[in-house]
């Protein structure tokens, strides 16, 4: 048996998320489809983040065993050749036995994309949500800093996620501006809780609508009540951007998925 | 009676194209369906390029002539608030009477990009046209430079353009790298013949193969003939990036259509 490691994109406009249905277009969907296609033998595909519903990855990760001994090069290119144009596998390698995408991954980056221009160029509107009005960003960098560290994300979790334990450590979490009037919001976590990064995204805006405070973070976070936090801002703006995976597996990630 | 000049962009994929149709989606179809709403009066929107099907805009100009007082505020939300997500109108302004968004552009800018990555990103999909195997660039580099000045472009011109003087002056024609292995192919011309950009593009690909020499562009220019000259390279890669205005109408364009 061999263990492989596949890096993929996809703009999950069009798709139910990365989790495979019942019913509806998903990107685990596609892909297992795709390599059992290839491969003549029913694949389980384990992505390393399960993104919801509308929500891009540019550095996915999915592991699998299979049998075959179909060379590298013939797996990624019969795959893409299968695969809808806004899914995209970017790299197969061969990684060592018992390599799990999900729980080898040490930390991921997510980061959300918004613009408070008058007008969202089309080129754009696809990975960037766009907000009217204008939005204090200092309030908004001073509150994402908030989140740094250990905390129970009891606040800013969605229902599923509250049935679990929500204690997360974030190791980034920043704002940046990337040009053409659009603002990323970057966060770094091992782990993170349903809805996390597009509950605290809603939050910061209300900080930089001035409806809320930078300094009652630690307090929303304190009181565990979803009901304080701001509403779940949309998907489009949400991109897995890179998962990373520490020594025990031998490789690094890089920016973009590439490895 | 106000002139009116606007900017548009757009993502020329699910369109059939600049102008209008009896049947299909275009964009001119969409924006005057929206102007003729916001106005209450039947508008004719001059567009200053005629972009094919699947071509895309970043700096699209269109005139417009209506007696209505509506303040260009309004007029920009109201039509961006009426159109498909992939069309948008950046920027709204007042013009002198008399502007014509076509005749009195004194040159176009259009940039072709291509890439031969094994697997091209599906961020980059929708813009770029996607090649297999490798390209000599520094040959297609030389073959570009073979454009500039003023020809007759009959034998890189589609059918319905023959019909017409196929005469113009290329002033800019370069190849650009643009990163993530993305290639831009960018001309400037104060007119352009039909299909002039995807068959000089067609051609370069050629001589990228090692099918068609760099210095064979000036005898298949001199011999009319449109089969000497390479395919007709795909829309999806093309995109009319700029209108150059000169002092007559007293403003110049500047990149991206941003004003």
């Amino acid at each position: 048996m061999r263990t492989l490691r596949l890096t993929i994109q996809y703009l999950g406009t069009r798709h139910q998320g990365w989790q495979i249905q019942p019913h509806g277009s998903t990107v685990q969907g596609h892909l297992e489809a795709a390599l059992e296609k290839i491969f003549g033998e029913r694949i389980r595909a384990i992505g390393a983040g399960r993104t919801d519903a509308g929500v891009h990855a540019r550095g996915q990760v999915a592991s699998l065993t299979t049998s075959s001994a179909i060379p590298l090069r013939g797996i990624l290119l019969g795959t893409n050749n299968l695969l809808p144009e806004d899914i995209r596998v970017m790299t197969v390698e061969e990684v060592p036995t018992g390599f799990h995408a999900r729980h080898d991954a040490t930390a991921k980056d997510y980061a959300y994309r918004f613009s408070c221009e008058t007008v969202l160029s089309p080129f754009l509107a696809p990975t960037v949500t766009s907000l009217r009005g204008e939005l204090d960003v200092q309030a908004m960098a001073l509150a994402a800093g908030q989140f740094l560290g250990e905390h129970d994300f009891e606040a800013f979790c969605g229902p599923e996620g509250r049935l679990k334990n929500t204690r997360r450590t974030v190791s980034a979490s920043r704002l940046e501006e990337e040009g053409q009037g659009v603002w990323g919001y970057w966060i770094t976590s091992g782990g993170f809780v349903q809805y996390l990064v597009r509950t605290i995204v809603g939050t910061l805006f209300e900080v930089g609508r001035g409806r809320m405070k930078a300094s009652s973070i630690p307090e929303i976070l304190d009181s565990k009540d979803r009901t304080r936090a701001g509403p779940t801002a949309p998907p489009e703006g949400l991109t897995l951007e890179r998962v990373h995976y520490g020594r025990k597996t031998g490789i690094l990630a890089t920016p973009g998925g590439v490895w």
